[in-house]
């Protein structure tokens, strides 16, 4: 329990707030801003020119139009809001400045480690991806070094190639495993390395010269939900359950507003629920997880497909699905089955977490659209009336980006929390 | 996103922060204020002198001794802190005036419906609890103005006995029952009403002449949680998983310091996840709920009782469970059985919340401490090591009357909010 904030405290979380909110919404009127927080028009103006003489934003004329508006790159469809977008309502008189965020200038790197590929791109405020580069990842088991080496590779080119006046804000990587927040230590996970792997550290060394700025590495599901609470489909809802399928399946969790983390990080392993304990083994060692009903080997099993020719992955999960959609029985059937496990975990996780939404993202998005019929029905019949009445089931807006998004988000945190305290 | 307070808004959280300061801890020195809140002397002094203004605390030399304190009323054993308790160190110099929640004459109603009784109560700020009564639940399946009548017949009596200087400030009510949260609406539940009994509606239209304060209905595992929170065994225990065993099987769920009661109240029916497909049918409609496997009848039925000889209820357990303790096989086995399920339930749980305390309540409470051996063993096979390593299990420290406590809590939120506005 605190005391209230001195008024030194509110100023800064003030500038937060305002260069949150042109962060989230993209390109906002002094008159939006003014609205929005609440706040008179001097103070607005007063935050406003601070945050442009630190660089953050600038102000321009409706329909002066920007150049990095005009890029096209926005992270999310029809929400950054260009030149003259849904922030500047029609009004008598002077028209009012728009703030934009300096998205070419302050950026950040984010980085996924996923199971079949690698992504790091540069994101400018805004969450406009500047510079994105993917490689599929090396098979086999990989060394910590192995693993971080084409991340430092585009980091050091990334930063090579900002304008003179750029400037980073820090690092984020998501990553397809169980992650210790406070040091970003590997604890179980499928992303290529091994349990234990001090990736956070790692990460941070590596980084520290090139960047002076904090890596921070979270799961990738935890950052996916980050990414579509703040930008994608589940704007809006303060309660969601995010589901992401790379092989296994890990979930993200939204409650009353705030992520789920847990205790050390390790929140939201809903993929080790134990949904059958009559069931397979699970590689976590235990038995009848919702993993080995619904990730990729159970699919591809109860599709009839031979798991020894080694077809794993991404595209022999799409070809199960387009079996099935030209009338392959045994596909068709397999669906059918993960479909119900699908439905049956998500019903326990309305039961546990009332969501408003339930997000299917990544893989499991594909099975899910594919199986809907069969969700929803045993979603149904164990869910609890009052829990699933109103829960919508929908698929995640950003696509196979969330979790890169997600990790762009945890970069900027610092800077939205206290825009002086890092720019300074 | 809201702009940063004003400087009126800043004194109200800090009267409120004060006053939720000594309602939690009991008397408490100026000086231990002073470092609680992070503000000098002559802030707190007059912070104090408001409060005392309006009634809501009194100030004392040290060793001056309270009345109140010497009640031995204090809800939560050694922590409402009597005279020279522990908020008063050793100083040198003049010693700081103790200041005291005005326990005698600021208080709220708490109730709770369970399945086997009801229990009102007339509780002080700082939760002592002033006055209480207890009556079985008349069996059968009662209409809600049955339900409530005890409930109002308490109510009444207990305005009556007030000081005549005393105050009510609201009125909360624990239900064993799924409760919508916005009007307190039943949706599922044993309490010994019916699904879609307007409780909180009825409540509050009968104790308006009565109290002209608002009454707040809520899931009993989660006021219990909420009370073993703020001042039982979770204290300082940001992740929290709290089950509440009385015939069926509830959870109560502390996730990054908040309550997670989900979209519309009903989050943490832990009872209804699904652990076992292949199991016995369950009351809500689904099939091999948790509930189903733990629950009071899983553990007659397991032990071999005759259920339909309708030995059920809180005495029916006890007398497995000492069975047990006198080397009764058959009791065993189904401890030993009910043990597992239970340690399965917890691991997927861990596995969910990746919680730093799992607090076992009510008769979840006897069945734990009589087969831990069993919970921790399924625990250590099904939970995932990075989840369960530093998770505590744990009983219930504030007894049977833990959501009774919590009702109090919630029935005081909106005085601790914002004090004056209560009381002005």
């Amino acid at each position: 329990m605190r005391a209230g904030p001195s008024q030194e405290e509110i100023r800064r979380h003030n500038l937060g707030v305002l260069l949150r909110t042109v962060h989230v919404r993209g390109a906002t009127s002094r008159a939006e801003l003014t609205t929005r927080l609440g706040l008179n028009r001097s103070t607005i103006g007063a935050l406003t020119s601070e945050l442009a003489g630190a660089g953050l934003v600038r102000e321009e004329l409706p329909g002066a139009g920007s150049p990095v508006a005009n890029r096209g790159a926005a992270a999310a469809p029809g929400r950054a809001g260009g030149p003259g977008g849904p922030s500047t309502p029609g009004r008598a008189g002077r028209p009012s400045l728009l703030v934009w965020p300096e998205s070419e200038r302050v950026c950040a790197l984010a980085f996924a480690i996923e199971v079949d590929r690698v992504v790091a791109a540069r994101v400018g405020l805004g969450c406009q991806v500047l510079d994105r580069r993917e490689s599929p990842r090396l098979p086999g088991r990989l060394a910590v070094d192995e693993v971080i080496a084409p991340l430092l590779a585009f980091a050091r080119n990334a930063v090579a190639a900002m304008p003179a006046d750029g400037r980073l804000v820090g690092c984020g990587v998501a990553v397809s495993a169980m992650i210790r927040q406070d040091d970003g230590r590997v604890r179980l996970g499928a992303y290529g390395g091994s349990a234990e792997d001090p990736l956070g550290t790692a990460l941070a060394e590596a980084l520290t010269g090139a960047l002076g700025q904090p890596v921070t590495v979270r799961n990738i599901a935890d950052l996916a939900v980050l990414a579509e609470h703040t930008r994608g489909v589940a704007v809006g809802c303060d309660n969601v359950v995010y589901l992401h399928g790379d092989g296994g399946v890990g979930g993200g969790i939204i409650a009353a507003g705030r992520p789920v983390t847990g205790h050390r990080g390790y929140g939201g392993e809903v993929g080790h629920m134990v949904v059958n304990p009559a069931g397979r083994a699970c590689g976590c060692g235990s038995r009848g997880c919702w993993e080995t009903e619904i990730g990729e080997h159970a699919l591809l099993a109860a599709a009839g497909r031979d798991l020894a020719a080694g077809a794993w992955g991404r595209e022999a999960i799409t070809a199960v699905i387009e079996a099935a959609a030209r009338g392959d029985a045994r596909a068709k059937a397999g669906l059918s089955q993960v479909g119900d496990w699908l439905g049956f975990g998500v019903a326990n996780l309305v039961n546990i977490f009332n969501p408003e939404m339930v997000v299917f993202g990544d893989t499991i998005r594909d099975v899910y659209l594919a199986a809907a019929a069969q969700v929803r029905s045993r979603l149904n019949r164990v869910g609890l009336p009052a829990c699933r009445e109103h829960v919508r089931l929908r698929t995640a807006a950003l696509g196979a980006d969330a979790a890169l998004l997600g990790a762009a988000e945890l970069a900027f945190e610092r800077l939205l929390a206290d825009p002086l305290e890092v720019v300074a």
